[in-house]
C-alpha cells in the first residue's frame, strides 16, 4: 500500500528491508536526512548514524504530484520508468548508474547508491572544474545506452516488446511543451531576462527558426530510435575527477538519440556562455573555456568510436553497411545540433532556468551570457544540415560573441 | 472457441449471426464460396442463392499460418490489427473502406462489405483502364487517414495510448525483410529474370545505394508518424470508374506516412513500366502512360492539398506554422520517393513479384520492363533529396529508359 514517507518512516522503511543485512549491520542505529533536493519527488538518505564514515543510501519516492507545486498532477509511474531504466543501464554500462538495491513497486520507490563522493556536475562547471575522464565516460555511456536499445543491437521482437513499456506520455509532454512549443511563442509559462527583449523577439518572430524547432519537436514525438534519458543535462550528471554517474532517467521513452546527445553538448555550451559571468579573469576564461569546447569535441568523437565500435562488433545483421554507418552518424551530429540548440534556447526563453545562468546577478552580465548562448544555439540549429563533424559545432561555439543588450 | 471455417461452417456461422437479419432476408438460403485468393488468409463469400442478383458478405478469417505456405507461422493477431484499422480508416474516410459487418475476436475473423462491383486494380492497369476517380479519391484517402492518425491532429495522450494496439511486430518483420533487405543482398528468397543480373548486381554492390535503402528502413522500423496502411499497392485497391476501395490493412501499426504514399506512387510507376508489354501499340501506350504519369502527380497533389488543408482546418494548436508545413510535406515528397523506389525493387529483385510483370512471358521483353523499373526506382532513390515537387518524379518517370539485356 503506497503512503509518501517522512523522515521517520523512511528510516523504518529502510531498517525493515533486506537492506539492514546487505548494506548495514545489524546493529546500525539509522537516521534519515531530507534532502529535499528537486521539485518534483521526495528524497531522504538513510544512513549510519553508528558508522557515519560511511554506509548509507538513498531513497528516491515519486508523489502523485510534484513536491514543490502539489497543483502540478504527475503519474506515479514515473518511479517504475525510472527504476527500469536504471536497470537497463546498469546491464550495458554499470560504472556509470548509481547501483539500485530495491525497487518497490507499491510504494513508487527505489533505494540506491547514494554518490555522496560526486557533486552534480553544473555546480562544479560554475567553478571551473576539470574533470580529465568526463568525455570519455559520458561518450561511453550514451554509446553503449543508446546503442544497446536500438534496432542495431536488439532484434525486432526484443525491441517492440519493450516499447510499451517506455512509452511515458505525461513526461514526455512535459518537454514537447517546455523545450519544444512555450519558448517559441509568447506564453505565460515563459521568463526571461528583460533585456533580451530584442533577441527574443527576434526568435519568436522568426519562422524559418520555429518551423526548425516544430521539425524536431516531430522527430522527438515520433522517432523511437533508442531509449534515451530524456533529460541528459548536467544537472543529471554526477561527477568527480575519476567518475561520471547518470541519474534520474524517469523521462526515457523510446525517442531519438540526438535528444541525449544535444543534451550533453547543449549543456556544456550554455556552461561556455555562463563562463563569462563565472570566470572574471580573462585568462582563466579562456582557458576554461577551451577545456569546454574541446570536451564537446571529445563526447563526440568517444560516442561515435564506440557506437561505430559496438556496431561492427555486436551490431545484428540486419545492418551491414560501412556506408550506412557513416550516413546514420552524420544525421546524428545534424539531429544532436538541432536538439542541442533546443535543450539551450529553452533554458534562455522558457520555464525551467539552470543555476549556471540563473546565479548571475547583474541583469546586463547575465543578458550577455544568455544572448551569447541563444547566439551559440542559433548558429546549431540553422546550420545543422551542413554539419559533418563536431567541429562544425564548436566552430558555432567558439565564433559566437554576445547580442550586446542596448 | 476458434476453429478454421470451410465452406460449410462459414455458411453456417453467418446464418447463426445476426447478419441474418441485418444483411440477408430471413428466408434467404445462402451459399459460400471459397474464394481462395491471397497467400495468407482465408475468404469465402457467403451469398443469398435465391437472390443472386445480390446480398452477399465476404469472412475473413486468418490462420495461424499462411494458407498457401503452411510451414509459415502467422500471429492470429493481425486480424484484430486489420478489423481495427478498417473500423478507424472508416471513422475518417468511410467511402474507401469496405464497411466492417462484425469482427469476431475468438474466431479472429471479419466479415464484411463485399466488394463485387469493383475490380483489383491492378488488373485494371494491365488493361489500360482509366479511373478517373482514382487520383483523388487516394489521395483523399491517404491525408484523411494519415493526418487523423498524426501528431498533428491527436492529442499526446490519445496517440500515445493508440501505438501499443499497433505495434505488429511479425508483419513489420516481414516488411523489413522483403522490401528492406533481401532485395539488396544475394539472399535465397530472391527471384529475378536472368537476363537483368548486370542490373541486379551493379545494384546489390552498390554501397551507396544500399546505404539510402537502409536508412529507409531505419525510418521504417522506427518513425512512428501516423497509422499507416502498411502494404498500400495496387493490389489492395479495389476500383471501378466511380469508386475507390482499400482492402487489406493487416500490416498496419504506426509508420512513416510516406511508406503509404510510395507504396500507391511507386505500384503506379511500376504499370508505366509494365507497359512495355501490356500496351504493345505506341500510341495507346504513350497515352496510357501519361494518364499513369498524370495520375502520379494527382495523387500527391490532391494528398498535399487535402493534407493541408485539414492541418489548417483540425489540426491541434501545438503546430502553427506555414512554414513548418512546407518543410514537413517537402520531407515526406522525399520519403515517398525513397519508399516507393524500395517498394518497386523489391517487386523485381525480392521474393514476392506482381502480376504486371510476372504475366510477361516473353523473358526479354519482362526484363525490358523490369530494368525500366529498376531504373526509374534508382532515380526516385538515389535523387530524392533535391526533389521539391512532384514533378520530379514523374520527370524520372518519364526521362527512365530500360536497360536493355545483353
Amino acid at each position: 500500500m503506497y503512503y509518501p514517507l517522512d523522515r521517520q518512516s523512511a528510516m523504518e522503511y529502510v531498517r525493515k528491508s533486506q537492506l539492514m543485512a546487505e548494506i548495514f549491520g545489524d546493529k546500525d542505529e539509522l537516521e534519515a536526512v531530507d534532502l529535499a533536493e528537486g521539485n518534483i519527488n521526495l528524497i531522504f538518505r538513510v544512513q549510519s548514524a553508528s558508522a557515519p564514515d560511511g554506509r548509507s543510501v538513498l531513497i528516491k519516492q515519486a508523489l502523485p504530484h510534484s513536491r514543490r507545486y502539489p497543483e502540478i498532477k504527475l503519474p506515479l509511474d514515473r518511479a517504475r520508468i525510472e527504476a527500469e531504466m536504471l536497470q537497463l543501464q546498469a546491464r550495458y554500462c554499470p560504472k556509470h548508474v548509481p547501483k539500485v538495491y530495491l525497487y518497490d513497486p507499491e510504494m513508487y520507490l527505489t533505494v540506491m547508491e547514494d554518490l555522496k563522493q560526486c557533486i552534480v556536475m553544473r555546480y562544479g562547471l560554475m567553478r571551473q572544474q576539470w574533470y580529465p575522464e568526463f568525455a570519455r565516460h559520458i561518450g561511453i555511456f550514451m554509446a553503449h545506452t543508446l546503442f544497446h536499445t536500438s534496432d542495431f543491437y536488439l532484434s525486432w521482437s526484443e525491441k517492440k516488446a519493450m516499447v510499451p513499456r517506455f512509452i511515458n506520455p505525461f513526461l514526455c509532454k512535459i518537454t514537447e511543451d517546455l523545450v519544444f512549443t512555450q519558448p517559441y511563442i509568447g506564453h505565460p509559462n515563459n521568463r526571461w531576462t528583460p533585456l533580451l527583449r530584442p533577441q527574443v523577439e527576434q526568435i519568436q518572430c522568426d519562422e524559418e527558426l520555429r518551423s526548425e524547432v516544430l521539425m524536431l519537436k516531430a522527430e522527438f514525438m515520433c522517432n523511437a530510435q533508442a531509449l534515451i534519458h530524456g533529460d541528459l543535462h548536467t544537472g543529471s550528471i554526477m561527477v568527480n575527477e575519476t567518475e561520471t554517474k547518470v541519474i534520474d532517467p524517469e523521462f526515457g521513452f523510446f525517442g531519438p538519440m540526438g535528444f541525449d546527445i544535444g543534451a550533453v553538448l547543449g549543456n556544456l555550451a550554455l556552461s561556455y556562455a555562463s563562463q563569462e559571468y563565472h570566470a572574471p579573469d580573462p585568462q582563466l576564461r579562456r582557458e576554461y573555456r577551451g577545456w569546454l569546447a574541446k570536451t564537446i569535441e571529445e563526447v563526440w568523437e568517444t560516442f561515435e568510436a564506440e557506437f561505430r565500435r559496438l556496431w561492427e562488433v555486436e551490431g545484428n545483421a540486419q545492418w551491414p553497411s560501412e556506408c550506412l554507418r557513416d550516413k546514420f552518424l552524420r544525421k546524428l551530429l545534424q539531429d544532436t545540433a538541432g536538439m542541442g540548440a533546443c535543450k539551450m534556447m529553452r533554458r534562455i526563453l522558457g520555464l525551467a532556468h539552470i543555476p549556471d545562468l540563473e546565479s548571475i546577478e547583474d541583469e546586463r552580465m547575465r543578458a550577455i551570457a544568455e544572448g551569447l548562448a541563444l547566439n551559440i544555439a542559433r548558429g546549431w540549429l540553422m546550420g545543422r544540415h551542413q554539419f559533418t563533424s563536431v567541429h562544425d559545432l564548436t566552430s558555432v561555439v567558439c565564433a559566437s560573441r554576445p547580442t550586446c543588450p542596448a
